[in-house]
């Protein structure tokens, strides 16, 4: 089973992500995008989904129209993990 | 410009949507959806977008995992409106 990151590989692991920001509830990194309309969000939706569901790790997410809110974190390990942080790193190379 | 519903409208469109819950903010109706897993979930909400997206209508929307949690209410109208209750039952047909 997973680990969750300790505060030091977090603060590491964080500075790579500058666009996540920690959240508490559940803990975790969330980052919101923002598209033109809603085929361009769920288009984005999409391929993050297949990516997801390939690495076996999924988001907690929200859709309202042209904007999506990206949740990671790891139920298994309760809190923030390495999958989450390769999970963000896939999906800011899907948004840039 | 598309109006809210009158208590008296909204009480008969609803009889015809016994898995649906008012839901106050936003004014609207929820429902929550449940699959087999991530997979199963996100291919509902791939159909679900589709036809959104050819009625002009769109959900506010969750996932997490095999969950998909869905409010229907309209902006432009300051809350339910028939274009929700005609969403509602599409989406109803899609899960059948």
């Amino acid at each position: 089973m997973i680990g969750k990151l300790t505060d030091e590989e977090r603060a590491l692991a964080l500075a790579d992500l500058p666009q996540w920001t920690p959240v508490s509830d559940p803990d975790g990194i969330s980052r919101r995008f923002t598209f033109t309309d809603f085929v361009g969000a769920f288009g984005f939706m999409t391929r993050v989904a297949i990516l997801s569901e390939k690495a076996d790790h999924h988001p907690e997410w929200s859709n309202v129209y042209n904007r999506v809110d990206i949740v990671l974190t790891t139920h298994d390990a309760g809190g923030l993990s390495q999958r989450d942080i390769d999970l963000a790193k896939l999906i800011d190379g899907l948004a840039e």
